[in-house]
This record gives C-alpha cells, structure tokens and sequence, in this order.
C-alpha cells in the first residue's frame, strides 16, 4: 500500500490494524559512467514497495535528496545538508504521529545518509526526552535500515560480482535500477574503478580520488536480471526485519 | 530528460547547450475521499515529465513533501515546515548552480506552496544581494508556475466540469492522476463539497470547515481521459513558458 | 487606539470586548528619485491609524522592515531576510496570543512582503496542526490586506493617475506619504518609468532593469491630496474588511 | 536626516561625506499604570531625531520590539526572542553594509536588550573573524549607547525626582514620552514603587513580584516640561558621544 | 560534588536536598605572551570546585568554549558563535531541568561571554513567558556571576598589583593558573601593555589594537601564590553569593 | 601538548611543523551505579592526553557533553541536541582553520556520539562543496576514532572480563576512570546487567529497558589497574592511527 496511492480515508483504516509505515531516503547523485543519478533513491524505493506489497505494509513517499555534498564535483549531482534533512525528518516524523503513526521504519539506499538519519532519530527522540515527564504524547520509535545490508543481498553481491561489487556505484545498485527502469540502461566501457585509499572529504577531495565517481567498482556486470534477483532478496529479508520491528514490545 | 534516470556524464553535456532545469513541487496530503494523497506530486511530476520529452528540458526529481499543515487533520497527510521547505530548495538550486545550472523553473501543484516558495527564492537572492558587489558568483534565476495555471487548462476544465471544478481535490488534478495510475481510480460517492466560507487557518480549523476535505469539488466527474487532456493541455502552455523564461536577456 | 500609546490597563480592558489587532507592515527600501525609503511602511500606518481612529481597533507597532532584498543596490534600502521576517511575525503574534489575542490583520504596504507573510502564517498554524489533538491552546486566525488592494484605491488610482501610476515607486504611493509628511516632498524632474520586461531576481538585476528604482510609475504625478484621498479610500474599505474578519465565525 | 524620510539618492550623497548611522532601538512593553507600552521605543526614537537634527547624522528606522518576555504577564507587551533580534540586528547591519555603512551606533531605550545587542554585535564580527584573513569586505564597527546613560541625564534624573526615578516605568522615561505625545498622557493615582528584591526570571516571575508593572518608580512625578529637557541633555551628550564615534581610528 | 565525578544515584540523593546547580562557563583563547589559552575556562573551574567543596554544592562540568571571536586573530583560540552559546545553555538548562533541577548558577571567566549568557537566559524564560499559562512546567532561575566581581577579589587584586592587573590577560588571572597548574607556568620577558584606546571589534582590529594580546596588564607579576589567595577569596565570597541564590523566595 | 595549558606563540610555533588536532570528544551521562556521570568526557581526554605526550600531538580541550538524549531519565544526565552539538563542532573547526589547522581527529569517548559527528562533518564538508569552484579557502580534514574501536583495546576487554564488559557502563570504561580518578572509585553490588533487547528510543523507553542504566555490563569488574592497562593500549593504536591520518597525501 503506497501513501501517495492512498486516500485519507484509506490510511484511517490502515491505522486500525498498523501503527507502522515504510519509509524510502536515498539520495540523488552521480553513480559513474553507466549509474543512473537517482540510483539511491530508485533501489529503496523498489524495494520498499516490494515490501509493502508482500506484507500490506503502508509506503510513504521516498526521501530522494539525501547527504551527497561529496559528489557536487559531478554535474547533476543535489544534496541537502545534514540539518536540512534532519528538519526534513522531523517533520515527516511528526506530521504522521499526529495522526496515530508510532513506528518509522526509513528503507536507506545511500551510505551517507546514515549518520545524518541517526542524528535526526535523537533530534526527535530529545523533544520527548527533555519535555517534563507526564506529558501525554504517544512516543515514537525509529529505525533504519540499509536494503543491501542483509545477509541474502551479501551473498547474492558475492555470488554474481565476486569483490568486483565495489562500494559506490555498485554493480548490485545498477542491476536493481536496470531492473526498474529497462529503458534507461546505459552502455559504456571501463574498468573496474580503484578502491578507497583513505576517507574522502568535500566534494573536490572526492574528484580528486575517484576521477569518474566510482569505488572499486565494475558496474559493466550489472544487468536487469541481476537486479530482478536482488530486489526480491532484499524485499524478502526486509519484510521480516519490519514485522519483527512492529511486533517489538 | 529526467535528471534521476540519467548519469553526471550526460548532465555534463546538457550543460554544454542549456542552464535550465525544470523542478516540479508538490505535497502529499488528503485530497477527499477519492483523491490520491500524492495528487499535487503527480500532477507536476506527469506533466514536467512531458514537458521535458517535448522540449529536452532537463526535469529535476520532484520535491514531493510541501506545506500541508492545514491538512493535519486527517490521516496520512504530511507536511513540512515552511522554514524546511525553504531549506531544501535553497540546498536544491546551491547544489545545481555548484555545477553550472542558472535557470530553475518550478512547476508547482500546490497552492499552499506558492508563498513558501516565493519565501525561498527572496532568501536564495538574499544572499546575492547582501554580499559585497563584485563576488565572482554566476547569478541564478528562479520562476515559479502552477501546472494549471494557463489559459489552456482553466477553458478545459470550465468545458469538463463547469463550476463544479471547486478548489481543493479538484475534479481537474482527481482527472490527472487517474490518467496517471489507471491502477489507483478510487469510486466513492458524494456531492459537490461546499465552497469556502472564509479562509483556513491550522488544521483543526479546516477539518471543521471542510469535513471530508475537498473545497468545492465534485471529483465524482474526474475521468482519466479528462487528465490525458488536461496534461496535454498544460504540458503544452507550461512548454512554451519555459522556453521564455530561458530566454530572457 | 494605538498599541504603543496605550497602557497595559487599558489593553486589558480592550481585550474584554475584541480579541483583534491590525498590524502594519512594510519595508524600508528606496522608492524613486522623489519617493521616500519608508514609503511602504509609511503608508499602511497611517492607514491602520485611519482604521484604528474609525473603528476603536488597537493598532500594533509597525514592521518597518521587511523583504526588501531586491533593493539593496541602491543605498539606504534595508532587508531582512524571509527567515528572519518569518521569526519576527511568529513572535509578535505568539507574545499577544499569550495575553488573549486571536485576530491578526496584518496591513502591508510592501508587495515583496506578501509571499512571507504567507509562509509565517503557515509556520505559526504548523504549530498547532502539528501538535497531538487536545491541546488546549486557544488558537489563533491570521489574515493580510494590501493597503492599494481595494476596489475604491484601484478606481482612484485609475482616475488620477490612468495608466502613468506603475508598479514601484508608484504615484498613489508617493501621494500618501505627501500627504503624511508634507514637510518631506522632494521635487524631481523625471519620465514615466518603463515597466517590468521580467520578474527581477537579485538586487544587481533589479538595478540592471530598473535604473532609477522606479518600475512603470510616473511620481511627478503625486500630490499631498491625493494622498489624503488614498488613505480616506483605503481605510474606509480596510474597516469594513477588518469588522468582517473579527465577525467570522 | 532620517533614513525613512530620504530619497536613495539623498543617502548616496550622505556616504560621500559619512559613513556613519544612529539606529533607535527599543522595545513595546507595559510601563506600568500610567506609562505608554511603547515607552521604550519612543525615548531612543526621539533623542535620536533630535542628534540627527543637531549633527546632520542619518537616523535609521527604530527597532521597535525587543525583548520583553518578562513582561509577557501584562497584556499588550510584545516580544522577539533574543535570537530573532539577533537576526534582525545582523540582516539590518549587512543590508546598510553593502552600499557602505561602516559604523552603527544603537541608540537603546531598553535595559532587557542590551546583553542581547551585545551578543548580535559578537555574532556579525565572528562573521569576519572566522573568515580567513585575505577577504576585502570592509570592516564595519558597532557600538551600543543607552539614552538614559549619561551625565547630564543621571543628574537631571536625580534633580528631578530623587531617589523616586525607579528602574522600570521610570518617572525620566515617562516624562519623555509625555513631552514627544502631549495628547496622550495619562493619570493614574498611585504610591512608589517597590524596588526589586531580587532579579525576575519569566513573566510569572515578574509580574508576581512588580504586581503592576513598574520597580521603584513614581512615575506619577513625570512632567513633559521634564522630558522636554531630558531628551536635551540626552541628545547633547549622545551627539558629542557619537561624533567620537565617528572619529574613532 | 563534582557532577561528572558522581554517580546518578547520589545526583539522585542530592536533588532530595538541593534543587541548584553551579556550572562554570570560561572561554579558549589567547592571554598574552605567558597565558594559557584555557584561563578564562581554568580559573572558574577551579573556584567553583573550591566553592563545592566548601557548601556542598554540585558542581556541572565546564563549558570551555565560550565567545571569543575577537581573538581569533591569535593562534589557538577557539569561538563559537553567540548563537551556538545560547543553544548550549538553553540544552544544559533543559537537560537537568527535566530531572529536578531549578536554580542554575552561572559562574564565569570570561568578560566576552556576559552578553550572550543573558541572551541565552532570556532565551530560556521566553519559552515559559509565550507559553499559554497554566503550564505545568516547573519555573527554571538563572544567574551569571564573574568569578572576579567581588569586593575580595577586587581589593586582592589592588594590594597585588596596583593598576597594573589590566583587563585582559590580566596578573590575577594568570596567577589562578598557575596555582592551578604549577607545572604549566610560562616566563616571558615583558613590559605592561598598553591599556584600551577604544572598543575592539572583530579579530583583525582587536591584534591591530593589542599585538601581544594583552589589554592594560603586566601579568609578569603573576605569582602562584597569589592565585592561591585569590582561588580563596573569590570562593568565600562566591560561596555566600550562591546561598542567597538558592535561600531566594 | 594540551592546548588549554599552551599560549598562543607556542601554538604559533607547534603550527611550523604540524596542520592537526586531536580533539576529545564525550558525554555528561549515567554510567550505572558505580560509574561516573562523566566516564565519556575522561577517557578519551585521559587517553588523548597520552598519545599528546607520546607524539607531541596538540590536544584541543574536551567537548564534555553530547547527545545523551536517552539517558536523561537518570538525575544528573546532561544532552545537547543533535543540531546544537553540529554547531559547536562546526565552530571548533572553523576556529582553528582560521589560523592553518587542518586535519582534525576527533577522539570519540560515547557511542551516541558517532551519528551526530558524521553529521557534523558533512555540515562542514558541505560548506566547501556547496561553494563555486575557485574559493581559496585551505581545505580541512576531520575523522572520528572512538578510544575503544582498536585491536589491542577489544583484546584487553575480552582478556579482563570475557563477555561481561556490556555495552553501557563497561567494565573497561569504569576501569579507566577509576584509573583517572582513583579517589573517585564507587562501590556498589549489582549482578551483571541484562543485554540489550532491542534498541532503545527516548529517555522513557530506555529507562523501562534498562532500569539501573547499564547495559550487558558487569562493572563491579573494574579495577584501576586494568585502566591503565587499557589507556595505555588505546594510545599506543590510536596515536598510529593519527600520525596515519596526518600522513594522508
Ligand atoms: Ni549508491
Ligand atoms: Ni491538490
Ligand atoms: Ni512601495
Ligand atoms: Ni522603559
Ligand atoms: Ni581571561
Ligand atoms: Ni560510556
């Protein structure tokens, strides 16, 4: 059940039976030569949506801009800044515990979001933690989850890539978006890019160490077969982890 | 062209022959008892999308959370802060203009957004006007337009529905997403809403004035057909309006 | 009665049969070779002192700095910026509120002002939409009128000034300010103003369109009784707006 | 020479010969039973249009909300937080910068704002001080002055009215404002005042120990005659202060 | 009692006797040729723990970082901005707030710091002052005390130093740190600086007007002996200053 | 070299053959029964002071409180919100960029820490990135090493108290305070703490999970001995891994 695919009336029946919602944040950023830019936005939301067709789980509507300051020396690449998403956050947080919403399960598609999502979970949690006891609010409760972090997407990574998969503008995140979007696979010739010699900083420091965007990475063995494989693995192992982040006590 | 679904290197080259973009702005938000929730991100995602596949105006992803708070009152709605919102676009056009883009064209589908933008595009300017004069900084131009903002879309929808066409879930944008999410047509009963008897303030206030949401609709007409036309309609006019607007000395 | 000559006894007293306030707002920003810098804040105080004078209604102090960024390249214009502007009316509003206020009528004089006047109403309602229901918060109503936005000031303006009054640094508005101070009419030898070819962005290109300041006015034209007439016009149409508002239900 | 009743191009000659400008700034707040709630903004207001006459000093347009939470418990009062006035204070001192103001003298008529001022004083010079030496922005230097906080005006004070001046809704104050608004003094019956046993803390605070407002004060001693000569005493010393100012290295 | 040294458990026994807190707030920054860069954060650490040892009082960990813009100019300082200070006051204050806590004392090293504390503690009775009475918050009371403002101090200095103690990097401070820290005492050839021509402004014009850093003081004469007596004679005195805070109605 | 007891010339002179800083990081919270409110602030400030001494590294002064949101159910426990602690981390590095810092390690003592800092250092990051190409600005390096993140120090855990350290309020951090802080050593009977269920949301929740504040740990285990044992281990990787880091082409 998608939110922006839902009415209003739709979601008061949901909240008779689901105080939880899936919600997709990637990011919009260069994923090299052959990576679409909306690779990190695409794959979470696929997956989330694979997630809520198997479970009836609610999806909101995915976070797309995320923490991609390392990537401006790529032409189209968009970020906020960490305090912008965590206002971002915030107020998608409260604006559904309004309405009876306690549970925030956000599906992550890009590694530098993870911090930033973190920072904003105790932004939130401190509202409540600082307020007087006594006070009648219903608490919420977050939590974050990586779609490539479960142990079927490793695998599945290890099995088609070997340790060509890389780091950034993987081949797994290719595969999964040639899997959604067919028409939009793009073709281009390299090697596979070298691996990080140190943490990068700004968006020059990244340029500079990894001269077409990518880490350690051969996204040429991606294909939309591959991607169909990894979609359903992560979908699968997601879909547990958030019944069993409802069913917590 | 969409920017998610191309990469940094073809960015690059559309960079070579234009410094526009097109960005559209929605909200997710009750829109009555047959309305998607995501109808004003739909409708300027759907007809940006053609604008851009007429024009090859690069579209942006679409910012798909506005200013709902007066639709708070019921479930699933979400809104950001104004001060959010003014945060993020200020973030969207400083990451673009990092790289070269100078002209953003915000195609807009909700009404509650158009002070807040115009807020934000004052404080991005501000920033411009407050420095010293002689900053070597590429001056950025930003222009906000309501998809159903043309001659073309306000004859057709006077054609489609006559006065029954009402302000808020709007048979007009109920039409757009029908033709959009054939999947998603909802079927509901109900009369023509009632008009508004005076402003809205917060989201209590509007429930009580508004008690199933719409203001003055009759989204019972929507058809999907009609939204083929209306973003036909719109794409066209919007297309034109862009092409001024990078025009301009 | 106006607020900043009244004692707080006798605001007590006032709030016991009205619960409104009119609020005038401006900005501080040059206005042509003969108009003053404080035009904008000028003209809706002395209309609200009409109203207050006609209708008992307690008139606030003035904002009489606003969004003004746009004029910065030419000296002694002043800006706050959105944000800042948005801090100062939720503020304002919440300090009266606390003692009993719940009608806000902000009187402006400044169209840049009117997108962020907006986008503060709409952080202030957040506040309350956003909040669990149940609070017991009285809530509060905010509206804006342009002081020129009256049918009696627009056929005025026509019958004095037809098409010659412009869009800036305007005749009916450098009339008000001569007739509020006629001790301060400056004399200059000009030609009507050319008119906007395009919205502005920036304070370097709105010197860039507009040398002298002026957008489309002719202020030759103006003249202490015209103001007088323009204030009389406004504020006649400005109470029976203000008793409407304080009359909604 | 006031800036709200200047043309740009009468400020443009003005930066020929100084770089300098005196800013009224105060606050809207009860001053207990007889006193006006814009005491605090009228007083700088006044003193500083007599300077501007004598010195030929621009005067820019007051500050009229400060900080007054503390006396929130008395119906009309009117606050900014500190960190909206700091933001005021920044954006007003920037805008005046960009078209070459160097030196800004605050002019105060409010004890609650002067820790504040101070901290926006800090908060625009950090500005410069965390920019790495090399930039060309010019210097801008500030300064903050109480009217009240001279010889000639503490010697007045105690000639006047002994030891009944007060430190809140003072007799001094009072009779300034009786002597700039003869049409609205007030009388009200009343003893001394109670000095402050302590510092006030919030409104609560405040108003349960000042019951009606004023510390220490008779105000029902203050004359306009005695205003008249205060804003005299005050005008000499503070132009004399301010020419110094000015000629600072 | 130290707080960082403690337990929550005796925290928890110490709230059933004592609702205050003493939270020394210093500075790191330059002093001169022969002071430490922490004096300003040392010396009122050092005296509130002689002052908890002496009452019992508990003693909060010290905020080091303090407003020190002005001296940036100096290798080693380290500022936050006035409004980063206000937020670190305003969570240090909620923070034990929550759990009991209601008279906070401020006790400083710092002359920079005094203006942003008294924004940060109007910052925080703001928030009880806009609340709608009724409230149930317990009321919070803060004060601000120099550790040098007092007449012991004061006369100490005199008799130590005549009028060579200065105003920054001053004798009396820089033999506080070196009772402090014997081991970390600095000997530096040279002669009294020169005293303050006018007020600084930003970092450049402070070490324009002060090339060593020094203000007025010959902290040659700094002994450790002497910070032992001064150590003393500020915690007798401030200990007194503290009860009266806590014995207040 | 502990900067706080430095002056500024012998910064001036330590900035001739080093661009870095090690600067402690931690937090004022519950630490169980028998550990110190202040363990996160000490043991990384004892063990940066260690690899000081044995590198000649510059150490900056402790940043004593973090994000403890989630403890402030325990007296005594002090937060700064998630943003409040960007600020300070972004103004402690802007600060010493100043004059030539540039790479900054923070040594992390409080695992609710590391969201935040990441977050921190994007905000910074994102400053450079966000600027047009061209800026002069030096560019600065931050990294993050929490003290018990290395080989020698887990190994010493596992030695010492096999899989009773926990993972709040260890028996290693209690270890190393006691170490610090040998007149400070509580005893308190407990059994070993039960491990964590799931993770932990606000103050409340976490106070319902975790009941005497500690997590899996058994801190009766703690002896100073091993403290010393695990400071030193922890300054010998850590002080590799900065000169690592200092190295960095
Ligand atoms: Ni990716
Ligand atoms: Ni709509
Ligand atoms: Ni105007
Ligand atoms: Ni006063
Ligand atoms: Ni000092
Ligand atoms: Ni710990």
């Amino acid at each position: 059940m998608q939110l922006h695919l839902s009415t209003w009336e739709e979601v008061e029946r949901y909240l008779e039976t689901s105080k939880g919602i899936i919600i997709p944040i990637g990011s919009t950023e260069q994923h090299g030569p052959n990576g679409l830019i909306g690779t990190d936005a695409i794959c979470p939301e696929v997956i989330a949506k694979a997630v809520g067709d198997e479970t009836g789980a609610l999806v909101g509507p995915t976070i797309s801009i995320g923490n991609a300051q390392h990537h401006l020396g790529f032409a189209g690449s968009v970020t906020v800044r960490p305090t912008t998403l965590i206002a971002i956050i915030e107020d998608y947080v409260a604006s559904l515990a309004r309405n009876g919403f306690e549970r925030f399960y956000f599906l992550n598609g890009h590694g530098g979001n993870i911090a930033t999502i973190g920072a904003a979970f105790a932004e939130i949690y401190a509202d409540y933690s600082l307020a007087i006891p006594g006070s009648n609010r219903p608490q919420v409760r977050c939590t974050l989850k990586n779609w490539w972090d479960t142990p079927g997407v490793q695998a599945l990574s290890k099995e088609l890539y070997g340790d060509r998969d890389g780091s950034h503008a993987t081949a797994s995140e290719v595969s999964v978006t040639q899997f959604a979007y067919p028409d939009h696979i793009k073709h281009k010739e390299m090697k596979q890019a070298g691996r990080a010699p140190r943490a990068f900083a700004d968006a020059d420091d990244y340029r500079k160490l990894y001269p077409d965007g990518r880490i350690g990475s051969d996204p040429t063995m991606a294909r939309p077969e591959h991607g169909e494989r990894l979609v359903a693995a992560s979908a699968r192992e997601v879909a547990e982890d958030y019944k069993k982040f409802l069913a917590q006590a």
